[in-house]
């Protein structure tokens, strides 16, 4: 892409983590970015090795070799992307700090997310290590305002939840409004396994995974859920949503498909749903909201930083459905980051990042 | 197979519709039955090919060939199974009737499994039918007995839809307990392709379903609803439950994952839930339910006919979740065939049916 | 991406059948393309329809509408690319030149493939429609030049088959360089289904589909035959080289692994082979020879312009084997094309196509 | 299955490995087998968790708990199936003789294989532990006979390689008959996952196997060459054949597609190569020789114990290209393994075996 980039000088990024896929998925977007360089990259077992073996599908050159994750490989970098294991990005970006006050950090993992250090508790381990600015620009705030406001002068991001994301995304404006019923909300979300990580796990073979669906996490044990609950109430919502939530993993690379059900406000029909998403969302550049009768697939946001929302109301069951579908390594995790950075370092959010999928 | 079969003379049976799916597994599971001999299969557009040319997987000869569907190929037989789109096999069995009055006919479409006339109307379309004996042996009834006590002396037998059969092995036990909220049942479902059939259609092609999640019949407009309410009627549950119901088309060939939510009564728990299981499935053959915090996944009934099925509360959300799977071409379709059919052949109920699964 | 796109008048192109796979490939990389705007699209059947809903992928704007494929429709652009069924492209581009004289125009179709209507009438049917500028920028020439030279001026472009382009960038140097016994050549290629088109068809359905490996056009009657044999004498190599050559559909949407095999001259060793790809390629931006012992797989290159090769002799078996992995409907289709209409408009040869793929 | 299993007593069966792939296997073939019943099951890594939690899919029992492989616990078998990485059978089988010098012993894994000490060195490694009957019931011996005569006295049988049984069900009837030029045989073979075990790694994580064909063992490394080698000398075959045998990872679970191309001797033709494979195979039971014209593909025996070969010559390139489908798990594995064991012990050679296969 280099005959169209910008001939500024552009700034320099490091990527730690680089081997696993949210770390490859950043990578493939700065590849793309015309105001960023990857300067750097690291890893914890694969260091020493060159990108180009680890990450064949990239082309960031042949002379990328990943670097261990320490301070010193870090310094000197104007954005630092930290696409670590959660418990692991506390102590490095503390170290980083040190060196680079002025660097953009940006948390893949969860640590930062949470502002409670009792859900922290609850739902991870150890100890809470604190709140950064929440990377999901679009998230109307109660004060009328958005978060990517707040993003502008962030030094230190936490990236949402590609689950908590997708999830968000379909709920909020209907619990904002007050149109269903936020102490019954349920979500099942068909995900595809790059969300569980590069990590050789028996149960993410091809063999075990390929022709069938299988849940985790049944039963409200999932770490998505206090910030998913989280969002509700930062977007103005009551504070005592209550939310079931299954994923379900499905034999494809990438992808979410949230689907959301909960009992409707009397009276409330499919034109009112799609009024209160219309209203939170429409004039979000990387959000679209279908036409009645519309619903999304992954499929169509493959690759792209798109979210695609479809919702109605089953006047029969009294209960209103929601289907959000996003690519949960873009918009689900490196898209959200890289439109985060956009904002904090004052380019075009939209820089870098792309609303056309990958299709068929 | 032959080296074990008895040698008692077999009865005859008819498949039409052969060359799609639900008929090419129908043979499937004849062909490995010890009582069971395929004389004629027929089909309508294929008519005329050589079976084996149209389902090479099968082993039933190379001399068998698809005959017109037509009242003289399928006199003589005792046992013809329609595998037709709904609202063909009426008018064939009523002929077929006239020439066979005793055969047995199982109906693996949809005309047959509603008894009233107004969700026929609601959710199909044209005249009733009329209700045949439902093809589920295992679902308790209000009076205490078990649909298969009315299927053994059964000469016509609608045979289940495949969602309908998964949510209702999800859900019955639950509702009749009334340990859930019957008026606010919500019901998601990742489900393989082949439950839509052979037919070629531009969004069934590998490459529109490679890859992602697509949602269809969203809304409450699924015609397997009805069924699945009237089966928790007929099992004792109250009139005016509802359900929301959004199948998700995964790629997959078989299987169908239903994750069924719904708030729970006060103070119900786990144990509760899993105890209802047993107690209505527990000495079921086909049915098992798992332990405490074990869930199942398609890929352990691929071919196989079992159900299996897992709950839990999630006391947080104030819900229950419960999950089962099948393979719908088995469990689902075929294999309910097979074993209602067994039943009212006064055969072993488990005559050709198998519990062990294809995996990998 | 509009945030870094130039801002000089940009080029009008239309697409011709763009709701097939073809077509919306083109679609989607033209989109990205800093000096094109998308400004017509025809089909057939889905004339009248939306972009948008024909394929939700892109994000050409809301009120692209499929207009019907007329002369009329068709006037005024500055690029016509064709992605029809072999045999209608030259009718609708001899009326196109009335009006348009000196439109480009790009034929993905087969059509203007073939120089020799006697190899026309052999593998394909009917009239010889003539012989367009082949576009395959990197084929070196026997006369020293490349194909690249005469894509400059050319105003008629026939875009190369997928599965020809693979195996033309495996062979051509070793054949050319007289390493291998061309008497002998054998390729096998694992390809994707979208190769097969988007017409609904019932062998390519998902459940057809998943879960194995079908061959097709075996044993010398695949089309791309004297397409190959063409391009290996137009490089210079011998004019009776026999090459038999397998594709087997596997499941996957994308990708074409061509892995070729022949006798190897005396002495002939794996640095000679890459040696001669090296020669031939090294200088190539989107094609890439990779190191001793190393073989591409067809992941490495989704949605990327970009062909990977490996090669090696096994001494035991007095072979070679060369294996080269490209996108079939980028670096096979429309990413030949862009590449090629960029050389003929003068345009940078690398505008709009990047070589990093998404993965995983 | 119990319902129509005959009530003979049966036979005492251990099987080694019972939590990898092909020890599940061979589990699932011998849980349908009338006259064998799984007595212990021995494992590494999982021994004492139970069956039914490491291999869901089947149905042995809930009580059946997965041991330590020791001596102890396989005594007193009738027969012991080992399904171990290579290297490691010698040693057990030894111990195994000392209590048990009856039992029949079957080795899924390579180590016995093999007749020659310096083909073992070549392309394994260590010690060669010595050769045992091989367990291909069809080969047809150079002195008229077929192995299966062997395998009636053999309490040692080596079970095959399974992309060596592909190839040599392809090539042995052309090569034993001089049809094709044995000096220049090639195959390609597309095979599914599962080949690759259990074991996780991360080049068979579904992220990284979906969406690709990824080739492995180029370049005449690949360990089933001496086999295939091997083989075509014991059915009368020339001493000095050479074969170049390229494996490509597809994503699918199950199957091998063997490609094999060679020249063809002056005036052979189609009719020629299919009256040879109809000579050596036409009379067995699991090998179906396709009719001219007709190609197989893997979808056609998932699950079942058969080979499905076709074959043809392409004039224009003077080679014949014979291709054959096999479950790489069944007749590539474990449906070999009960085959061969089936003859050893003298009941039916087709017992617990179907020529059925699971479609879609």
């Amino acid at each position: 892409m280099s005959s169209h980039r910008s001939s500024a000088p552009r700034l320099r990024a490091a990527v730690v983590g680089a081997s696993g896929y949210a770390g490859g998925e950043t990578l493939r977007l700065l590849a793309a970015h015309p105001a960023i360089e990857v300067a750097t990259v690291t890893a914890h077992s694969s260091a020493g090795r060159r990108l180009s073996e680890v990450a064949p599908h990239l082309d960031l050159g042949e002379d990328l070799v990943l670097a261990e994750t320490t301070p010193e490989n870090l310094a000197g970098h104007d954005v630092v992307v930290l696409a670590l294991p959660h418990g692991q990005s506390g102590e490095i970006s503390a170290r980083l700090r040190e060196s680079d006050p002025d660097a953009l950090v940006l948390d893949l993992g969860a640590d930062h997310r949470l502002e409670s250090a009792q859900d922290w508790s609850d739902y991870y381990a150890g100890e809470h290590a604190g709140t950064w600015t929440y990377g999901m620009p679009e998230l109307p705030l109660a004060d009328g305002s958005r978060q990517r406001d707040l993003l502008a002068s962030a030094r230190e991001i936490a990236v949402p939840g590609c689950n908590a994301s997708a999830v968000t995304f379909s709920l909020t404006p209907l619990v904002r409004a007050g149109l269903v019923d936020h102490r019954a909300l349920s979500v099942v979300l068909p995900v595809g396994y790059s969300g569980a990580g590069r990590t050789a796990k028996q149960h993410l073979l091809f063999s075990e995974a390929a022709g069938g669906a299988a849940p985790y996490g049944v039963g409200g044990t999932h770490r998505h859920i206090p910030e998913i609950l989280q969002n509700l109430r930062r977007a103005g919502g009551p504070d005592d949503a209550r939310l079931t939530f299954t994923p379900v993993l499905v034999p494809m690379s990438r992808g979410i498909l949230a689907v959301a059900t909960a009992p409707v406000a009397e009276g409330i029909g499919t034109e009112d749903l799609l009024a209160a998403l219309e209203s939170d969302w429409g004039a979000e550049h990387f959000i679209r909201v279908l036409e009645p009768g519309a619903f999304p697939s992954t499929q169509q946001v493959t690759g792209a930083n798109t979210v695609r929302i479809g919702a109605t109301v089953d006047r029969r069951s009294g209960q209103a459905t929601v289907i959000a579908a996003i690519d949960n390594l873009v918009k689900g995790t490196a898209g959200a980051a890289v439109q985060s950075m956009n904002i904090a370092l004052g380019l075009p959010e939209q820089a870098g990042l792309t609303r056309t999928a990958l299709a068929p």
